[in-house]
């Protein structure tokens, strides 16, 4: 038998439209049928790029997340010198969104991390995204401490790991009472408030 | 044709049962044949308790926040003169049944919360929810700043907001990562050092 001819702009389509579908209806909510029939892909053609609607799952996970990786990255080198305002950027971007989506959607972390009990192939994809996710802020907040935008005496994984759970629990939020407000929290309350470095004492 | 003849102890059931499959199983994932042959409700039944799974769906939310209030209240009684401490019970409980449970299940709200695209009256369900939660804990907060316990200069209500947001993003996490890490440092995060009252200077 002919080994099939994988495109890679068609795997590509998969996983967009993928993730587009488990973000509108949830992992358990959607069918192949509906994101095959939205990239003209036939049922028997999937099965060669995705064993699975699990290895599926956990594919449009990572794809996802590697979207999110670039958009960091992308506000951040929009302002090199300013790590603090690169992260800002960031999630305004994300903020503006979820608004154009009218609140549908949502993160896919979040979505899946509630819904996902049954399967341990997506919940290390997930785990997975989660750790990147996290570094990518580490990173950026490591930065701004070292400019002396944020306070030096915890640790920017630290940071990181409360601002991730803060902003996933505030997109939950989000997608339940329609509004950005907790969005704005999660910055003002820990970017605005709680990472500042302190006031000198004098310096006033 | 006769009435049905409801009895409120098979209606407490279906209730139970369905928050515990929807917990595991997701909204999407949970079939009503599972949560009837639990109880040993005939489907033709069940109508007469709820009008559709939607309906069901959004009284389990409702049951799920009942408990969830009656966990609190109780936890608080049991130091009424030390709201913090009846805090950290509160939340000391919540991570022993997670658990238990081997991080199976999690939050209702944040689960479904993630889920819930479609269905207006489970999101209508889930924003009552989430309201009673974060008005019980700003109930709480707000004595505990009463007594000193904690800072007086955060409005209670914005603490509230901000520790249900967090909670819910570590339960994701949690659920995830398949540790309590997250919800231990959502603890001492905030209760214990975000919210603290500021250490008096010329105290030490």
């Amino acid at each position: 038998m002919a080994r099939p001819r994988l495109s890679e702009h068609t795997r590509q389509q998969l996983l967009d439209e993928g993730v587009a579908a488990f973000l509108t209806g949830g992992y358990h909510g959607t069918g192949l049928k509906e994101v095959l029939d939205r990239v003209n892909v036939p049922k028997g053609s999937f099965y060669n790029y995705f064993e699975s609607k699990e290895a599926f799952g956990a594919a449009a996970i990572a794809h996802y997340a590697e979207c999110l990786g670039s958009k960091l990255t992308g506000a951040l080198a929009r302002v090199p010198d300013d790590p603090l305002a690169g992260l800002r950027l960031f999630f305004a971007q994300l903020t503006a969104e979820f608004q154009a989506a009218n609140y549908v959607g949502g993160c896919l972390v979040a979505n899946l991390g509630g819904e996902l009990e049954g399967s341990d192939v997506c919940r290390s994809a997930l785990a997975g995204a989660m750790r990147d996710w996290r570094n990518g802020l580490r990173k950026a907040l490591g930065a701004a401490q070292q400019r002396g935008q944020l306070r030096a005496d915890m640790d920017a994984g630290e940071m990181a790991d409360l601002l991730v759970e803060t902003w996933e629990g505030a997109v939950i939020r989000m997608k339940i009472e329609r509004s950005t407000v907790p969005l704005q929290r999660c910055l003002d309350r820990l970017l605005g408030d709680y990472f500042q470095p302190p006031i000198r004492a004098g310096g006033a």
